[in-house]
């Protein structure tokens, strides 16, 4: 990505979100800065604002990225595992992985958006893609089971909230790294998904 | 707590630790300046490090006494809806709320504790209260309804990691305000919590 002019073609706003994800990783939100990755890119500090219209635009095309590539991996394990009696462990462990494989991305996607907002009060289903690949892969399970609407709604909340609070937990200082490092760490965390291996038949 | 001489005769520690919590709701937790609660306290600048090395250490003991309010909160729920068919879902509000009321102490407990450790890796339970009161909340019923022991810890930790989901979404931005003036909307968290409502006889 050190080619100047590849940027003056069109490429600038995808390597100005490369060079975000790189340094959030490394650094963390605060380090986020336009006129700092303006620098790596190579281009000038006005640059990026020919496709950002400020900092604000660019954390949100950033959580884009972050919420498409999450949407990415749980979209291959609901597709592997689809009709597998272990589909909703498998997603919930996609889920949380993907924030131990990169901590810093929990706190970015969930800080200014409106992810949680969308599931919590229902009001636009389509603005959490993440949750819909977790609703997608249980609907059928519970259906199967003849688990009521309105029961239906509410196991797959909590369901969110056990994964999520799970991404909360491992995003923490050091934890991330151990459940990388440590098998044993990483078959504790599967274990406590063993909640999802179906609800008793009504 | 305006009273400069009561300080000096040994309340300055909890003087500090009161104007912390004042100042972290206002402020959040980067707000929190030993200097600055100096100031508020009407004591030198110098005066708290009599009580805490450093800042660090006035962090730690804010988050004990966060902590004890919050086991303090669940202490009485327990207590209140002992042998009652609702008490895990009495006791997953109680945990909620907590945090709906004090958002800005998610951070602060979670941050640089090892609480979360201590509950992941079974490595000293006595390192986080909180979870041991769901936990006596919780043993009983899962026992009475014949779940074996391996089992009743993966329901406890995945009973923990979901209130502890829901209280991380309830901390972010506009939400604790709309569940403390929505009775509708707390109504459908409490919904979310009917997962609780009890294990299945084996």
């Amino acid at each position: 990505m050190k080619n100047k002019e590849a940027y003056h073609h069109g490429n600038l706003q995808k390597a100005l979100l490369y060079e975000g994800l790189k340094t959030l990783g490394q650094k963390g939100e605060d380090g986020l800065s336009l006129r700092e990755l303006a620098k790596r890119c190579g281009v000038s500090v006005a640059a990026p604002y020919a496709h950002f219209k400020n900092k604000d635009e660019f954390i949100y095309a950033l959580q884009d990225e972050v919420m498409r590539k999450l949407v990415e991996k749980l979209e291959i394990t609901r597709t592997k595992y689809c009709e597998e009696k272990s589909i909703l462990i498998e997603m919930g462990m996609s889920y949380v992985l993907y924030f131990v494989e990169n901590p810093h991305h929990f706190s970015l996607l969930f800080s200014k958006s409106e992810h949680v907002q969308a599931v919590l009060w229902q009001e636009d289903s389509g603005k959490n893609p993440a949750f819909d690949e977790l609703r997608k892969a249980a609907e059928p399970i519970l259906s199967h089971f003849g688990v009521p609407q309105v029961a239906q709604h509410n196991i797959l909340l909590a369901m969110w909230a056990l994964v999520h609070g799970l991404a909360a937990i491992v995003c923490l200082h050091d934890i991330a790294s151990r459940l990388r490092e440590d098998p044993e760490a990483l078959h504790s965390l599967r274990n406590i998904l063993t909640v999802f291996s179906g609800p008793e038949p009504q």
